[in-house]
């Protein structure tokens, strides 16, 4: 008999040999006709594979990240398949699951395989899949595997690299791949297919290796889930903010200024001004105090950070000055200039902690193939800020910066979080410089703080950076995408390097602990996921233009001018379309700009001193005062 | 007889031979009393030199710049002397007139020259004055002149240099000096000398020459005008912006930041961000759109905007990728960015004017010797704005960009001031590009704009950018400073190069023109002209903190609090000194950093719920309500 530890902490007693499937069987037959793979001492297996020791087992269903793993493993296997009937010459290469599906590296001898092959894959991979075949995974030795696969250099080159004794083969129906395993209980679970997408991708990824094609697919246990993950794809596809970006001039890139270096359009520059003013006006609530610095700095203010030695040689190169033979590097991030600013003052205890906050634009190197929008760039703006303080201030200082954080994703309307706590690894504690007492100092202040803020949290061993643990926010936008948003990290290497101090109560020199923070983390990825997150319909406040006058002829151009004037008097401000066009045209147009509130003014509204409002998405609100609209306007600013 | 056209354009008949000085009895004794030197057809000359040809005349006095320096320069001759009378060994070289005051460039073969020399040789200047010696200049032959400087390498290499026939000297007293004329009538007209400075300086400013001593001195025509000068002085050093900058907390510089790369403090960040919030709510009133460009450009944008070509060697050099080969600069300007942002959509004439606006940081490579506190540093940020409009809008968007320059002038107290005008030179026209259409439309519409809006303007021929002109404003500080203050150029070059368009009324593509502008000109030269204008006593809606409360002890502490809360509330922002000092320090403190009110607490006020009132360099104003304070503040905010 061995003894199985379940999730839930409770110990059952099975003979030695029981598989994932017969505990799943032993406590329900429902958990046994959900169960999709299992997880014994942390290690993914089939259900099939017997246990034989003592062990903790986690059974797998498809609300399990590792059951959909295991699903869209199998389901690769039926891709590969399918694809063999249709292209018997083919050669695969590898197929793993993905964040949203899988994919299959495939080298179709040149053969086409194109957006028209798709729905007979889809329909050959269903057709199979209704054969409900099990999966079976069998040992093969090195010599029978590389045999097997003569004729596939791809293969064989993956076989050459593993272990003989190690290598397994899996077979379901008249399909069999080298495979590590992690199957379904038999291919009858995928009820829907679809292929999304085929890519070149080079062997490896290695552009000097032949070129494959990815062909991209996923599946689902129900029609009803494909169903809806396409439309969620579509509505992704619409909420693409560089989609949306350029359809509301809020960015635009230029070859000839660079690729990755945004520019913000004046609808775009207005968005990121009233995040700013929003964030500011919080800061300096906070305590917070501005600052502004260069975007250059001396190569020894990186030598001295460490930043030079570490990232240097793949950065931006050093700016060279034409003579005197000084080197300056493109700043890429702000706290060696603040640990400088702080350096220009005597401090003391009772002055910490100093809070020094700044919009400041950095400009780090990506690769041209890794840009992406706004949310991978080679410049950009973080709303940063560095706190010095005493160890004794960590934990107070760390519950005003999550205060701070949540106030950004309230008002944001970013509800959906969880906060991850990256502490150090227990067993490596070398890693990390500072003193085991800091550390816990640190940790326990980030646990305590999220705690008493009573944040959902996770929290990750050895995932701490190496100067210092952090709290990092992972924020779920509106259509269920992940995305991290917000740190907070703290750091006891920098005070060191740049040899910060303060006085204190004992009279003597002390070294102070810095915080690292950023609840947008950066302007243009913050805006890229608003962008997406709200379809581009901003809450109120943040709207560009809140209306649009549309005057019925020129005739009311002059009383359109009067209305935007009296509403700039309130500070609502938007445009006026005095275009000569149909008013239907005209409204067509805001729909599609996203403005808020369509103002339509003729004889009757110049008359009456009155507005006839349309609302985005919503229709006829019918005509109402000046006022009346202004204070429909202010009320809804008021409460986002 | 010849005719001599006066300065009003009167026209008067003299013998030939008739001398300036001959010329001012003519008209009065008075005049002739006042004359100390005199152009004539434009050349600056002796008052004694004679006139045989018709002539325009202009006799200079104490109030005329050339007046004054034919006294600096006359008085170099007297600082010579006087060096020569206790130095018999030195050896002259040059001693030319400066903007105030005048050097001279000695080698005093290693001899001691240090300042408790000044005061003997400031007396003997004036003793060998008082002489009434005039000054007499004659030719000499380069033969001749060679032999007289025999033993003086430098007068040697400058005659080397000069034309026989061309060559002449001046003698006064008994003092003789190689020279190209513009003196006094006689030296009896300097009244007051001060030798201000005795420095290191180059021969002929090579570090491989020689270095001699620059000894800087000053004269004026009466002691009165001296002991003003040296309280200007006096003055100018307590307002220095580098050291009130320091005291005030505005701004500081880091050696590991590098020179010349300013790093923006708390007090200067926040007075920094009121000047920009200001100019930007004008700015959004006048219809300009912000927009934000990042700080590199590719090499490509500065070879197309011209720029790489004519700085790139003397710039800071440009900034490699670790692969793929790109070649990026720091952006010494916002235009070619803001060209981008306008090449973003296409414009028909009914869209224009676009203005697009930014607080864009540049950098710009100067020498370490040539950097000065904030007037001339490395990194900078400009106030800049590009309004690209139709030729016919042109005049219009002068206009409207002086009433903006206005507003900021009118706002910040810089009443004083002219507008010069920079105009083609009429004679080369073939220096500068673009029809001369397009000029002439230019120069009227700057002219008639200058006008229109009563500006007083000087205009300058030749002075206009190649590209287009402009106008400059040159403001005179407290202390009668000049400064070269904002700027508004067009341009005609630029949107030819980045191909620009927009569709005109003929449904043609035409090329607009481009206003390039700035009010502040630059943020930091503009808050170290700030600084040295006021003081440090800045409009009550630009200080930093307008008040600090002074709780008399630490029981008075939490109405301090109080108080402090009450004012945020009203936007009014200060601090609260609850060190653990005297009342009377508390004050001195505050006094020294400014701190306009200064609000003493104690038991009185805390029952009363009032402050007693302290004015920066006005002392006691009373104690009055919260209220009441509060009203004060924001009447005097109001008013600036």
């Amino acid at each position: 008999m061995i003894n199985i530890t379940l999730p839930d902490g409770s110990i059952r007693q099975y003979e030695s040999g029981i598989t994932p499937m017969g505990i799943a069987l032993s406590i329900s037959e429902g958990l046994a006709r959900n169960v999709l793979s299992a997880l014994v001492n942390g290690n993914q297996v089939e259900t099939t594979t017997e246990i034989t020791t003592d062990a903790t087992v986690q059974l797998l269903t498809w609300n399990d990240e590792m059951g959909k793993k295991a699903f869209w493993h199998s389901s690769a296997h039926l891709l590969a398949q399918a694809i063999l009937a249709y292209y018997p010459n083919a050669k695969l290469t590898i197929g793993p699951a993905i964040e949203n599906g899988f994919y299959y590296d495939v080298d179709f001898e040149g053969e086409a395989f194109t957006d028209k092959d798709f729905e007979k894959i889809e329909k050959k991979m269903l057709e199979n899949a209704q054969k409900k075949s099990e999966f079976k995974l069998y040992p093969v030795s090195k010599a029978d595997a590389l045999k097997e696969y003569a004729d596939n250099e791809f293969k064989l080159e993956l076989i050459e690299n593993l272990e003989d004794g190690q290598i397994t083969f899996c077979s379901h129906d008249d399909f069999t791949d080298l495979c590590r395993g992690g199957h379904l209980p038999h291919t009858g679970f995928v009820k829907a297919a679809k292929i999304l997408n085929a890519a070149g991708a080079y062997w490896r990824g290695d552009e000097k290796n032949k070129q494959l094609v990815r062909v991209y697919g996923i599946t689902f246990p129900k029609q009803k889930d494909l169903t809806e993950y396409l439309e969620l794809l579509e509505e992704a596809k619409k909420r693409d903010h560089r989609k949306l970006g350029k359809e509301l001039g809020i960015f635009a890139f230029s070859e000839k200024v660079g690729q990755g270096l945004p520019l913000w359009l004046p609808k775009g520059a207005a968005l990121r001004k009233k995040l700013e003013n929003f964030l500011s006006k919080a800061q300096q609530q906070a305590g917070y105090e501005m600052v502004i610095t260069p975007h250059i700095g001396h190569k020894d203010l990186y030598i001295t950070s460490g930043h030079y030695q570490k990232y240097g040689a793949d950065s931006f190169q050093p700016i060279h000055t034409p003579n005197e033979g000084e080197e300056f590097l493109l700043k890429p991030m702000n706290c060696p200039h603040h640990c400088e600013i702080y350096k220009t003052s005597q401090w003391s205890y009772r002055d910490l902690p100093k809070r020094y906050a700044e919009f400041g634009t950095v400009y780090r190197y990506e690769q041209s193939g890794e840009l992406h929008g706004l949310t991978r760039v080679r410049g950009f703006t973080q709303d940063d800020a560095h706190i010095f303080c005493t160890p004794d201030q960590l934990l107070e200082e760390f519950k005003k910066v999550i205060d701070l954080v949540m106030l950004v994703f309230n008002t944001l309307g970013f509800d959906n979080f969880v906060a991850q706590v990256s502490l150090r690894d227990p067993e490596n504690t070398e890693k990390y410089i500072g003193s085991d007492e800091n550390w816990e100092k640190a940790e326990s202040a980030i646990i305590k703080a999220a705690e008493e803020k009573g944040l959902p949290t996770v929290v990750e061993y050895g995932e701490a950076a190496f100067y210092g643990p952090k709290l990092d926010f992972m924020v779920k936008d509106a259509l269920g995408r992940k995305w991290q948003l917000g740190t907070i990290q703290v750091d006891y290497n920098l005070p060191e390097r740049f040899e910060l101090s303060y006085i204190g109560a004992d009279n003597q020199a002390h070294t102070p602990v810095m915080i690292h923070r950023a609840p947008f983390g950066s302007m243009e990825r913050f805006v890229a996921i608003l962008l997406e997150h709200t379809g581009g319909n901003f809450p109120l406040w943040l709207t560009p233009d809140v209306f649009t006058i549309l005057p019925i002829s020129e005739k009311y151009q002059e009383y359109g001018e009067k209305v935007s004037k009296f509403l700039e008097n309130h500070d609502i401000r938007g445009l006026i379309d005095n275009r000569n066009e149909k008013t239907g045209k005209k409204i067509r147009d805001a729909e599609l700009k996203k403005i808020p509130y369509m103002l339509i003014v003729g004889e009757k509204e110049a008359e009456n001193g009155s507005v006839s409002v349309r609302k985005h998405g919503e229709g006829d609100l019918g005509e109402m005062s000046l006022e009346s609209f202004k204070d429909l306007i202010l009320k809804e600013i008021e409460i986002n």
